[in-house]
């Protein structure tokens, strides 16, 4: 089941602290965090989003580094985490993706810290994890994924603290999080 | 509940690859991941715990930044979280630190990704939680924790994933998977 489950790590389109749309920063640390997350819960693959060439690039010169560079022999387990990193311009890129290896569209669920009415509950997420689709659980960088972005997604996902006036987990622990809620033992 | 439980990120006594005892560097990505999952999961402190002044002194550093000076206007949840922060040069400091405040000395938990025949639950600490005495919570930085801290601890929790093959997740990701766990919804 984990393997039908993709995480997509969006740097675009997201909002800035003011709610302006931008293009964030790969983070080298988002890329090894998550894919050791996604490792570890079987998660079939894990998707850097960002249309900036030098981003792109940055992100290959780490995998590089990691895939058949001097880190993957000194710690053959990152390599093994780093393999699962795929690179790709849009999230329509990764939905395509997915399509083509799995021969079935992915059901797209948007994550955010913000509650809505619609939210979709983490048992229910799993519940399409037994249909006939894989599904792809997207998480924004920098202030969250853009409103363009969530009115596109099948579903977006409720927050990790529903009733916490204080919701401020970064995107590396809301990854694991959610993996563990939806993958866990 | 969850005020009576506290978070002990260790970097001495620990491992390298090679299960030699050192003396681990702090991370500043380390301060802030977990200081928000803290924070967002109503954690009573996170204690930092290091022998190394220079270490010290860079902690104490980042959180001025955040508590006083330029970070704090401009994030101030950043700052409700590393608010959490306490530093301490050895673990025994956080024992007396978390005694003097409660009035109980603390239950100390150690994790560790390594199974073990005597491995307490989550829902065994989630009891502990409702007992007099607060629960520190002790992760190791590098590849974890010495065997000579792990033989002092009151319990050792079981491994986040008793039956995966490959556990390799950051000490980020692990107290945001615990702490949920522990305190979740």
């Amino acid at each position: 089941m984990a393997e039908r489950l993709f995480v997509a790590l969006v740097h675009h389109p997201v909002v800035d602290k003011n709610g302006e749309p931008i293009a964030s920063a790969v983070t080298n640390l988002d890329l090894h965090d998550i894919a050791r997350a996604c490792r570890t819960y079987g998660v079939g693959g894990y998707y850097v989003v960002t249309p900036l060439d030098d981003q792109q690039r940055l992100v290959h010169q780490i995998l590089d580094h990691w895939l058949s560079g001097a880190g993957g022999r000194y710690n053959p387990e990152r390599r093994e985490a780093l393999e699962l990193v795929r690179v790709t311009p849009t999230f329509a890129g990764a939905v395509d993706d997915i399509a083509a290896a799995t021969g079935h569209r992915p059901v797209c669920v948007a994550t955010s810290a913000r509650p809505r009415a619609d939210g979709v509950t983490c048992r229910q997420v799993r519940g399409m994890l037994d249909g006939p689709a894989p599904v792809l659980l997207a998480f924004g960088t920098a202030w969250g994924l853009a409103d363009g972005f969530m009115d596109k997604a099948d579903h977006i996902l409720e927050p990790i603290r529903m009733a916490s006036a204080y919701n401020h987990l970064s995107v590396r622990s809301a990854v694991a999080i959610l993996l563990d809620r939806l993958l866990g033992d």
